[in-house]
């Protein structure tokens, strides 16, 4: 089975390095090309491709995804990819990467949400024309001088992207099922082991969600046709058009699992967000699933901060 | 009466100058706090003030627009305010100008679609602990040094932002009212003068849209409770997320024209797109405007090239 892989094992990236005579920082740009071969971009057929190692030996990679029939802000950059893949990965500290084309200011500004971004170093594989440019790793500071980044806008303490997040949420009770736009207060329906386990991965993925400059944390967990549940965790931009969608950082969880199926396979998402906020993920997200996989069932079910706002159990949902 | 002002004419920008013993160019970071005031940030509460010189001496205003219980990739930054209102005041060349925050790489990136973008000179008023930054333009080029930009995926004879653009659409009888939802092909309602007037400028905007990426250009047009009409074209982004939609352009257009008054006042709003494409701005425009004015009424036209889509005259529709 020739599945394609999205994260190397340390050990084994060690040993394809020592293979071919190189350092395994070497071996990240050689392997940019397989990572193009992985994206997913049926607008601009433009493949990008961004490998990154990770502090723990692992090498990471990250494609650009694109979604027909919406607007161009809901795709996602190969080193959004990436910084996601290592999120879904347990998020080691990333300091290499090399990507195939020089990233744009989006994506050097969705990196410096990171703490350790201006030393991130990054290698352009596609500057034939510049050999040093192509075989030296540059720093993002050299990318985006005087950046515009977390620390515009939050304090030294505050965790930012990759870090360990726990935002503190419970499920409330009072459910919004977003195919009949039913209110089910309380009175919930009989939702299947598969949806609750759903439901109570999407709070996780919530929990765990990047939003400081709101405080509208979110998460998403899709289920494919065998039953697999993959999360994703909405992670806000200090210079927030950047910020990188719930819905999306699932897709990416599904299609770095390397299943390598179409999206269609997502049959059933749930989103856990705060009711009423100001950042609301809700109707977006429902307009993307329903894009990518019109067959999928889409729950909604509100959060909010375990201290002042769980009125009742989530148990009693379930 | 004072309403704000997000243009100033050549002859008043000299006088200004002049009065304060200023070059003109010397007089746009002592604007930039009074372009900051004009901001409508309601979740960031963060106030971006943006002041360009045009070409033609005309001194340009940009300010941050967000929109709550929305995505963050729906705010407007100061920067592509300003680009904006340079589009809707004929566009005249940018050169110079100054922000009271360090762009951040979306705005970077957005300002790379002008063809003169690494010429374009940018001082930070905010960096008051060094006086060389605070004092000095700079260009975007040290901003976004080895940038990617148009030139990676067009040829250099495409039109760039804010180059005039004649994309040669015209619209086609089948029409779809959002409001009920129902499809009146051929067989269309009465519309008034003022509805007949709001499609026509949302033509004229999709015509000079810039989507050269996608081939997918869009045009709003949105009218306030006094008649008046303000047109925004869709601008796309070679780094696509950064991509300005055609509502927010338009808001833009109603902003800058200096009513000063809140969305609330949209009461109608037309978008013309082509149909069943690979970006379409339907259910997002409706989305958004439907957030910020939720009694505006929303209507979508479709068109087509106007040498194999346009199968009945437009005029039937009227």
């Amino acid at each position: 089975m020739d599945l394609p892989r999205f994260v190397i094992e340390a050990s084994e990236a060690e040993s394809m390095a020592k293979e071919l005579g190189l350092s395994v920082l070497q071996l990240l740009p050689s392997l940019v090309k397989s990572a193009q071969k992985l994206a997913r971009p049926p607008i601009s057929k433009y493949h990008v491709g961004a490998v990154g190692l990770g502090a723990d030996g692992r090498i990471f990679f990250g494609v650009n995804l694109e979604f027909p029939g919406l607007p161009l802000h809901h795709s996602v950059h190969a080193e959004q990819f990436l910084l996601t893949n290592l999120a879904v990965h347990g998020g080691p500290l990333l300091r290499h990467f090399a990507v195939s084309a020089a990233p744009c200011g989006h994506c050097r500004q969705f990196i410096q949400e990171l703490r350790n971004a201006s030393e991130i170093q990054i290698l352009i594989t596609s500057s034939e024309n510049d050999l040093e440019e192509s075989q030296n790793f540059k720093p993002l500071s050299s990318f985006l001088p005087n950046p515009f980044g977390p620390f515009d806008l939050l304090d030294k303490e505050t965790p930012l992207l990759l870090e360990p997040h726990d935002n503190g949420l419970s499920l409330v009770s009072k459910t919004i099922d977003s195919n009949c736009g039913n209110l089910c207060n309380g009175v919930c329906q009989s939702y299947t082991k598969n949806e609750s386990e759903l439901k109570m991965a999407a709070l996780e993925a919530a929990n765990s969600s990047h939003a400081p400059y709101s405080g509208c944390p979110s998460g998403v967990a899709l289920m494919d046709a065998e039953g697999r549940i993959y999360t994703g965790s909405y992670m806000e931009s200090a210079a927030y058009n950047p910020s990188l969608g719930p819905v999306q950082a699932a897709i990416v969880a599904y299609v770095a699992s390397g299943g390598g199926g179409g999206y269609d396979r997502i049959v059933a998402g749930v989103l856990v967000e705060k009711e009423d906020v100001v950042v609301r993920q809700e109707d977006t997200a429902r307009l993307l699933l329903n894009k990518v996989s019109p067959k999928c069932q889409f729950r909604v079910f509100h959060c909010s901060l375990a201290s002042n706002g769980c009125k009742r159990p989530a148990s009693n949902c379930e």
